[in-house]
């Protein structure tokens, strides 16, 4: 087991609740917090149950004084979070008594810890992989049920398992190989790579299956970019101030959420979305009478999904004729808005500049009509099939780039394979794209990786 | 017991953390809770051990998949925070992650919990006192250590002791004095109302001495008012930084803390201080090159102390001599600044305009002879003295509005005895004051101000 220091940071976010909690994980965990702790009874806190929570008061020795009434958790390890003795001191949520809490646990003798040491220490004593210990962030970073759905599958550690699967097919073909060359006779050779050669395709046809969950999952996880555009007065801020009213409640805690003049966020069937209205943009730059098509152009090319907003109580204009014709090729929602008011325009004056993910008549006024969103949004993320086991989604870019070097490697293996080349070529190409897999669970633990993944984690965890 | 619906909330701040916690508390806690748990063993949470932390998964009923591993803490009542059966979901502590568990225990029939009615509830099943209770939210919004201990004394429910003796004898005395109404013979209410009035005088010089300590309990609950004034270029935005920077450590993290141009928060001897810069005052109206002693006047008055920066480098100039004049009678300390650069002045020019709290050259640019400032906040704070059993400090408004009637209800009493008035008229004040104490602690409950005062808490408390 890896037992340095004892470490302690405050776990619970910053700013003021009803419960704050200090970490306290190491060797000396229970020591240190009991020289600390004044409860109703003497019994040693290593003595006390596994576990078990008590009741008491933190107290500085110093002064003699009470800093506050307190629980403990006491859970010893190896089950705790970081398989260290880890002791958790449940105070007040209040910001200043937190940090007297934290300074009296640090001056008697532990670390502050870094960001993501817990976690840290959870994966270098063995409790949890590299995949698991990556899940952590994205909980904590969700930004929507189905981000955080990806999130949990992978805590369980359903893609781990299904990696260290592959790995150990990979070995195993390795090790074929590298008999034949220990053993040079020609037909088994022959046979051999024929039969390494057949068993790859189905491996690597695995392995693009889950690529392909990539996109899918990358936009789950990173929120998908919706632009709003439509002539001035279509009613842009107004279908934007609709989807976000609607959605507000749920939204407005979450931090990062953007709340500049231009990008919002939101979210749809448990998906974010970072909504940016083409008509703010134009707004902050202070070009109020130019329809800005233009620079609009410059946010649809980036966006996931365009949303057009047009005036549905006027015949179409030509500048509505334009921007209808620079979605062409994207993911695109037409609202016909003012549906309350009037119907100059219907969806088949729109269909001859499509096709479109949807056309759809809407108030942006009263909120109708514009539940079609969420289906598009589903229909571009899981296209359309039911979601399956979202654990063996990929979504984390590192472990994207992974598997795409892995294939490539086992790629070019295969065709080395089919050529006849050497079988120490392959067997080095194979072993290469073991190795990187590896990268993705820790299996095979590079530690300048370990230390730049872990220092993006947040303080306490 | 007070038994009516199962609440729930998230209990530590929002944001993004290591760890979140939905409380549970009510007669139906474990039950639901239960519902929604899947852990290594089937047994019932009710069955597990009392105060024990059991590990698990929530599981949404409803699409069978996980939300996030948990820590559950189980807390059986009458022993836990409400006196009910607490239990509390550890979890993430990702804003989305949280708020889903939070959804997950409303929608299998918990209610939201509002404002303070965890704590609400603890006075209402007995558990605390009103002082207490009122301690919760002093220590979650306590500013400094100074405040942070008063709030702790308070929760050890010394004030609450203190004024449950107090009432107790006022009620004997109530007693004894009514006895003489039952049966009035004269020579009894005489030796009787002379007791009592002699009984009454070290209670109301108790009271006298506790309120005294009301102002210093207000500063510290609250913070000191601390205007800086002086000429421009004085150095008051260097000093304001100076101070700032040494303890900005410190103050960075706790919310409320005035961010806008000539507010700032810090803390001294563990005494939370608001710092107005009356540079920033003059900047913000634009009124740049007035020195604006009119106006530096006003936050002179309303301040607790007044920092005067001078300009050592040169003589005393008529506006600082104007300044000066205007610190009659305040608390106030002269900085006398540039001491690393020049000294054109000493502090035997500027005693004459005095007597002032403290007197130093200090240099803003280097840190020099800044301590001197937190001598005086410890001076004005605890009268010099060494600070006794901060638990009887009265620090709360309601507390101390509440003593001042009581007081002077006995003082009229005492009065009324001893002018000879007849005693139903003495018992009246003497009851009422009872009454009014019994408030402090909320023994005489009044509904009305136990809802008002709870509605002041924050969410999940």
């Amino acid at each position: 087991m890896f037992t340095e220091d004892t470490i302690a940071a405050i776990a619970t976010a910053p700013g003021v609740g009803g419960v704050g909690i200090i970490r306290v994980s190491g060797a000396k965990a229970f020591p240190l917090v009991d020289a600390l702790f004044a409860g109703k009874s003497a019994v040693p806190l290593t003595e006390r149950p596994n576990r078990s929570i008590q009741y008491g008061r933190i107290v500085d020795p110093k002064t003699g004084r009470t800093v506050d009434e307190v629980l403990l958790l006491l859970m010893k390890g190896p089950h705790s979070y970081t398989a260290e003795d880890v002791i958790e001191i449940q105070c007040h949520g209040g910001p200043v008594v937190v940090r007297e809490l934290l300074r009296l646990v640090l001056s008697s003798g532990a670390r502050l810890a870094e960001p993501g040491e817990f976690t840290k220490r959870a994966f270098l004593n063995g409790r949890i992989d590299l995949t698991q210990a990556e899940a952590v962030i994205d909980i904590i970073e969700a930004n929507g049920e189905a981000a955080l759905g990806v999130a949990v599958g992978q805590l369980d550690g359903t893609l781990a398992t299904w990696i260290r699967r592959l790995r150990e097919e990979l070995l195993t073909m390795v090790a074929r190989l590298e008999v034949t060359i220990d053993y040079p006779e020609e037909d088994i050779e022959e046979v051999t790579t024929a039969e390494v050669a057949a068993s790859l395709t189905p491996i690597m046809a695995d392995m693009q299956h889950l690529l392909a969950t990539a996109k899918s999952g990358r936009m789950v996880r990173e929120g998908i970019t919706t632009a709003i555009v439509g002539r001035p007065n279509a009613g842009k801020s107004s279908l934007m101030n609709a989807l976000l009213r609607e959605n507000r409640a749920i939204v407005t805690d979450i931090p990062g959420t953007t709340r500049d003049t231009i990008e919002e966020g939101m979210t749809i069937e448990g998906i974010s979305l970072r909504l940016i209205d083409t008509a703010g943009i134009r707004d902050t730059e202070d070009i109020v009478e130019k329809l800005g098509v233009e620079r609009a152009k410059e946010y649809v090319s980036a966006a996931d999904i365009v949303i057009c907003v047009i005036d549905g109580s006027t015949a179409l204009s030509e500048e509505e004729k334009d921007i209808l014709e620079t979605l062409k090729g994207r993911t695109a929602v037409v609202f016909i808005n003012k549906a309350d008011i009037a119907t100059a325009i219907t969806a088949e004056d729109i269909a001859p500049y499509g096709p479109f993910a949807a056309v759809a008549a809407i108030s942006a006024a009263n909120g109708e009509g514009l539940d079609v969103l969420g289906h598009v949004v589903k229909e571009l993320v899981y296209g359309g099939e039911v979601q399956g086991d979202r654990g063996a989604m990929l979504s984390n870019i590192r472990h994207i780039n992974l598997m795409e070097t892995a294939l490539a490697l086992l790629t070019q293996a295969k065709e080395n394979l089919e050529a006849g080349l050497s079988v120490d070529f392959i067997v080095t190409d194979m072993r290469s794209a073991w190795e990187t897999l590896g990268d993705i669970t820790g299996d095979s633990l590079r530690e300048s990786m370990v230390d730049e993944l872990f220092s993006r984690f947040c303080l306490g965890k």
